[in-house]
């Protein structure tokens, strides 16, 4: 498979998850953008071992008990994309608190209570 | 619900998930050993919210990006049992190497490769 | 020990770290806030075997190096109001900065400063 | 406070928890373990802020949430030595199950037990 | 070596790092805060075995794979006043990615932009 | 840069670094396996921002900090054959205590040592 056809395919998973492919001269350097658009995106994320929903299940258990709050808030942005449903997303987080730790999971639920409203908003301006 | 119904309730789910409920009088002090029954598996493994198989997932992706390896053997036992195919546990697992770094996926799946073969080996004796 | 039993132990033990326990309707599900309060506090802090200072130290402790900010604030108030002395909490961060490595220490003192600030005015107030 | 003074004190303590001081040659460079006993025990753990017992104490609860497993054997061992009783370890270990995870806290149960074992041996011998 | 030659040679280390010493009566204890001076910069950092810019780059790496957002900012700070080329510390977060995960470079990498930032900002005004 | 071209940087850098590439068909599946050569060794530890030695420097300190102990071993490993002296790895330990906490330091002196002592058996057999 080629850069190029990697780039695409991990271009597409994005406009799913996240409603676009980040902008380069960002924060991230390009080279890094780059590789995590046609490495991660398109050449995991596409992989067809998991469905879009299970990878991302996972991604949020991962960023969850990491405590990795900004990755935890786009990943739950790309979660209610993908269709998730709400009381999953909490479902998980209730689980996790036995795995994680109770204050891992209390601050996702905080996050997620932002992003949930935060997509809401979004839902009823368009 | 009463702490009787969790407990069968948990003790349900751990002889699906692992083949019955470990023994009171070992390394786990008895009090903790009925929560982890009757709390962790009887009332929040046994919610209705999310399947087994992904109670599953989720479980296994929070315990490779933690390193916690002794409880990741036991609940990769609990993933095939639970009839999750060996390639969709390492496919998990190359997605996570992104999340949670290569260090940890790695030694995921060493762990993996002798959860796989102690596994078939019981299979082909039974 | 029943339900109702463990919520009303659960709520006394928030009374005294927290001065009350939180409303349903917040960020936490309501079933996760109910097993907070029944569980974790009115099953595991309730607990004979540990004093609650010695509950308190241990989970400042805990807070403090895996780097659980939000939390941290919380049981730092808890500390307060179960009066273990302020230059004894510092002297926990202090010992702990060579366990978990200066960084959470540091993080943990300013987190403390605000915290002890905050209980302070409080205090005056009333 | 001259070196040498902190020297005598690191190594008191040292005595008094772990039975001795650890010679050099071994696997730390001499530097290292110099500082460990003048920095660590004799300028830390020496400080009149906190009683022995509760230095070891939040030390079990840090390495206990860390997986720090190498060193939760030897403060286990300290512990032990302090007189703390093993009812309070093991209750110290089903506290903290709920903020760092069952995990953590089923892995220093399964080390504990063993460090119990081996005092109790050594015990019965002397 | 006496601990008024390690406060020199710690106080030294901090003008060339971070351009002076922290002020007493801040949120860290005055006893800690001397500690740092006298113990991690005056006795670690001031070592021979190490460059300057080596000690700078290890700190780095440990504190993004650790995730210690604040420590981060003042250690990025310091490797911008010893010399270290931006792009040098960007690579090291494009390489940490791999072995820390993706969350934690990209959560460096936005705080490096604000760091560089800062810091050209400086420049310009002296 | 095609997919092949990457490949053959990878295994020159492996062979540097660990003296050849790992076999297909081990605990590693062969697509993580060719990704780990190609993206990880082959584009990343490839790039020229920073020397091999510094490559080899700041992944011991993540690896350290972690407590990733089975990619410590394979890395300290590297920076012997990358001709890392082992004062020098001993002196980052040192450094890192501080930053990570005593015990990730304490264990990966042990490791260290071992892998000294593997590696100057090696170095007289050969």
């Amino acid at each position: 498979m080629s850069d190029e056809a990697r780039r695409k395919a991990g271009e597409e998973i994005l406009e799913t998850l996240l409603g676009g492919t980040p902008q380069r001269g960002g924060a991230l350097p390009d080279d890094f953008l780059d590789m995590t658009v046609d490495h991660v995106f398109g050449r995991i994320w596409a992989r067809p071992g998991l469905e879009l929903q299970e990878r991302s299940m996972i991604t949020l258990a991962a960023l969850t008990v990491l405590g990795r709050e900004n990755e935890l808030r786009v990943h739950l942005r790309g979660a209610l994309n993908l269709g998730i449903p709400k009381e999953k997303i909490l479902e998980i987080l209730i689980h996790l608190a036995h795995y994680g730790g109770w204050p891992v999971a209390v601050t996702a639920m905080r996050i997620a209570k932002e992003s949930f409203e935060s997509f809401d908003k979004k839902q009823q301006r368009s």
